[in-house]
């Protein structure tokens, strides 16, 4: 059932430089592909683009995608991901517009491009692309459990969006960094626009979930290291399955628990508090014993980028305190980060 | 993306009587499908159909399909599920010969018959159907964990294939004996063909899997009860994440956890042990507290077909001594099952 084109969009074949597209989004936590786009891939970005009504910005020049065409942009990425992956009917004229400026569209929602009518047509007329891709590999196996060679480091957390994809792509640079043979496996639209490569683990039909996973980081050499991008949440009421078929599948050795000590409660579900790191640990083990009875958590990711460094530093303090566990901001490196990484090279 | 075909095909109007086809299959846990209609929809079925080499029987009269045809049969139901629902080259010829006998095909696998070429040609040639029951909603929105009215029992298991459809269905027929409003809901194939409605859970993309669940249980009167059909277990190796987002979704406010007390291991995954009772009620009750925090286990149902009647209820009698909850073998009946309806009903 894929298209043509959306088995040919390989992310390393994305027309870059890109337009970072941010709709009219008000909440920084659902522009999460925009700014990683920004942060690991700032070369392939020539500028965002906004509706009226946004207030998130990546910080880079706000340009219609004319200008941006005329910077040599060859795409307008959608940087945004609202819940359930909708593409509203008030991006459309933006969409238009860019298609008409003579950019390509990339998009990672489940919502496919294609199935817009209107855009597909104006597409073909204009001999542009519409690149979909949160579309899994067409044939997945279910899960084996089977035990397999090389190590694995999961990032897992209490909630969305709060680091579990800076954090692997962090401890895997890392750890290359001390010539160890690390690779970031992402499972997420933004990781794999960043990383060339990889599994929209979400996008894979439940009963392939833990198969797709075991594909996403398949057996290695003893000492490679894949550093795996966590999903979602073990206690996230609508993602939490996600979650533990990645949990089963990528059968981690150890795991790294990414945590925001700001966020009130999940994100965009007002009046649910979130999981203690402690509980994501206790259940993280349980459950990931059943394809890996050595797993174990190696530390904690606090993502302190709401804080002051002196708060940071006390929050970090107190974790590291409270759990006995290497603690660290990946973002701010420092010792802490060192030592978060050698929990995770042993 | 769905086949006019496969969006007709509500289970209310499958072609019936059936013809069971049960392949090579040696492995009864894989007869699911046969063995539900069998004992769920008797009327239905005229007999099966095996391949050489096969070993399960239903008991049913063995028949070729133009035998089955004679008898009044309109389709031949596939009612064995393998690993990863694929459809064997091994069955081609039996499939052709069901179409050419004057049999509809119907099929809950992921493989879709109507993705094998030749068979869709010969179907269209001859005027027959190919049915894929397999097949979810089209339009699911994602979970939003919001509490809802009406009350929800939901069976989880130890593992796969080991009696939470039929635990489901025992405890909703015995509960609307007592005058309860009560509802089987089916989240499997088998289940669907029996009860004519459901959603294939483990057929929904990742993301969606909760809101497939909150879809199949919906807002209901305060007195009315759901009682759903589980799927795996949190402790299986390839399935659990279905098993999460199904709890998740269903927000039970009452579970039953199935055991076969007989099973050596995971079905089909050698030198894998079971969890307890135990700690599946731990975990259930651990995660399940996510959308429902009232949420409690009701009793264990415990499938004893492979003991004697002695065996049987010493084994019930200490599994509940050992957990203090109402257990029982619903397919023996008895008081023992009056009590696991008792708390069912509370």
């Amino acid at each position: 059932m894929l298209e043509p084109e959306a088995r040919d969009a390989r992310p390393g074949e994305l027309p870059s430089p890109y337009l970072l597209f941010l709709g009219d989004t008000v909440e920084p936590g659902y522009a999460k592909t925009a700014f990683g786009l920004r942060d690991w891939a700032r070369e392939r970005c020539v500028g965002e683009a906004t509706l009226p009504g946004a207030t998130v910005t990546t910080g880079l020049d706000r340009l219609t995608p004319a200008e941006a065409h005329a910077r040599g942009a060859r795409s307008m990425v959608i940087g945004v991901a609202n819940r359930g992956g909708i593409i509203p009917e008030s991006w459309t004229a933006s969409l238009v517009e860019a298609l008409e400026a003579g950019l390509d569209i990339v998009a990672g929602m489940h919502s496919r491009l294609a199935d817009i009518p209107a855009l597909q047509a104006l597409a073909n007329r204009l001999g542009r692309r519409l690149i979909d891709i949160r579309t899994p590999p067409t044939i997945i196996p279910t899960g084996t459990g089977a035990r397999r060679s090389g190590k694995r480091v999961l990032t897992v957390g209490t909630d969305c969006a709060l680091g579990k994809k800076y954090t692997a792509l962090v401890l895997a640079r890392g750890l290359q960094s001390r010539g160890i043979d690390a690779q970031f496996r992402a499972s997420g639209q933004t990781g794999i626009m960043i990383a060339g490569e990889g599994i929209p683990i979400d996008a894979v039909v439940s009963d392939f979930l833990a198969g797709a996973a075991e594909m996403l980081s398949p057996a290695a050499a003893p000492d490679h290291v894949d550093v795996i991008e966590g999903q979602g949440s073990l206690f996230h009421p609508s993602y939490a399955g996600v979650s533990l078929g990645l949990l089963h599948g990528s059968q981690p050795d150890l795991f790294v628990v990414c945590h925001d000590p700001t966020r009130a409660g999940i994100l965009g579900y007002p009046g649910r508090p979130l999981p203690s790191i402690e509980e994501v640990i206790a259940a993280t083990i349980e459950l990931g014993r059943v394809t890996n009875p050595r797993i174990r958590c190696a530390g904690i990711s606090l993502n302190t980028s709401g804080l002051t460094d002196d708060q940071a530093q006390a929050e970090l303090d107190a974790t590291e305190a409270r759990t006995g566990l290497p603690t660290a901001d990946p973002m701010r490196g420092g010792p802490a980060l060192e030592r978060l990484l050698d929990a995770c090279a042993q």
